[in-house]
């Protein structure tokens, strides 16, 4: 049977600005409706999900509590891996149900070993968490924290660096070849390095459609479907000329990137994971939003992008 | 081969009052370098968790920070599994690793099926987290928020149900069956009931020791050995008279509850829960510490309890 693998984005589940956890639940649940149905439709599927919303609400809590030792940041992502990993198997289980399917749903704490020579070590660009006011920003700066001033504020940067391998992908594999519905490298994964042999946690995060096309390679997908908050990728996206875009190839994506179209941390690293997926040797990749994944997989929404 | 369930206490592994995360990965370091030589004997190893101190850190973070949404206490269950699990997972995998064996290690996010009629739904008595100073406290009771008040402080109390099933089981037997370590059921498991057959969680916690007598019972586990901060149970405990046990009998067991000879928040549970799974058709359960786990299995460390 096909299998996919499904990411869904952690800011299409959790609005930074209004994101209550009861929201959170409720866009969890249409889109495991959606899941459902996918299912029902006989693909193997294999979910994994952002968390950038969510570790950002850790560490501005850790911030803010004197009374707590923070925890770094892989630590961190671990916790945001048991939060919705709960949240979506629980989720999933019940529309299972309701739509009268049998299958396990299980969540597969995921460690992905990153590049340690990757220089986002020396020099970290990838924005988390919350904007700072001025004033707190300038202490943190002088703590030596790494921040970023953008047009909102004051920002925490941190390492980014590639994703090589999921270190449970032979558990998440067999999982799989029994029939069970996994949730894995949730956010990204848990970064790690290799040491002598031996696994490390690293302050980082991963970005979440690398690792996704990474899970989709190792267990051998046949598509990649990436669920965020617009329909479709575009080009000229926000202007006056906005073209959305229903299929395109590999090279037209790669020229496009060249051309600039897209969003910098939003579309762009998107397009590039499923380009690292198709040449991989996948065959087909989906850009969706959370309400359309099956009209997507049916070819009636989304970006396709083709080898 | 031996199956044996292995409970971690969460206390013993994050002393409230010192606890750092240094602190933390360094008890769960050598707790693993045991559980690797137990893996080395031949044994195939399930490994369960408590995570008080751990819980009682998120609550304390949630309650002081303004700005991020609390989440329930379900969550914050499922966020320690993540944690927990996590740091064990990478601990006893570079452990292993030294004694070169190849298994491999997971972790399964695990829901717990709670009794829904229990009366600590109504009169919770549970106490977790931190101890709150009186002011404080008085607030918070006039939130409705339940606080009980012992010799050290005022602590917030919830529902502490009896653990019915493990909503993963399945996954976790499979799991074994392939020769994985698996970690499961955390905290006891995330605290959920079953509405019109759906799942839904609930604000509590479970008994950690409960839930490992219920996961040794559903894997077919010989032995189901909890790691405590002491390594005996012992009669008239911290008296003059004090007679540290080294094997007793369900019966003697059950004479010594009514002869109220284990702490009420600390041993006692601990013996209810391997009598528990003495009665269900396991053979052993020991009571040992976290840094003699390999002897108490070889019978040489530990408080034995048989049928």
């Amino acid at each position: 049977m096909s299998r996919i693998v499904i990411a869904i984005g952690g800011n299409a589940i959790l609005n930074p600005a209004r994101g209550s956890p009861v929201e959170q639940q409720r866009l969890i649940d249409e889109t495991c409706r959606e899941i459902a149905q996918i299912i029902r439709k006989g693909y193997d599927v294999v979910l994994t999900h952002g968390n950038g919303p969510q570790i950002g609400n850790i560490l501005a809590m850790q911030e803010e509590c004197a009374l707590v030792h923070p925890q770094p940041l892989d630590v961190c992502g671990a916790q945001t891996q048991g939060m919705l990993g709960y949240s979506l198997q629980q989720s999933l289980d019940n529309r299972l149900r309701e739509s009268g399917i049998t299958k396990q749903v299980a969540t597969v704490l995921t460690q992905v070993v990153v590049d340690a020579s990757s220089s986002s070590f020396t020099n970290p660009t990838k924005p988390i968490g919350i904007y700072y006011p001025e004033s707190r920003a300038l202490e943190m700066i002088a703590l030596g924290i790494k921040m970023i001033h953008d047009k909102k504020g004051y920002r925490r940067v941190v390492p980014s660096p590639m994703p090589l391998q999921l270190v449970e992908e032979d558990v998440i594999k067999k999982l799989v070849s029994l029939g069970v519905i996994v949730i894995a490298a949730g956010g990204g994964g848990i970064p790690v390095i290799r040491k002598n042999g031996s696994l490390a946690g690293v302050e980082a995060v991963i970005d979440k459609d690398l690792t996704g096309s990474l899970l989709a390679s190792a267990i051998g997908a046949e598509t990649f479907l990436i669920l965020t908050d617009v329909e479709k990728a575009a080009l000229n996206y926000g202007k006056d000329n906005q073209v959305d875009l229903d299929e395109i190839t590999v090279s037209e994506a790669e020229r496009y990137i060249e051309e600039g179209h897209f969003g910098k941390g939003s579309m762009e690293p998107k397009i590039l994971a499923v380009l690292r997926f198709i040449k991989s040797g996948g065959k087909t990749s989906i850009i969706s939003s959370l309400d359309k994944a099956l009209p997507a997989l049916l070819g009636t929404a989304g970006t396709r992008i083709i080898a």
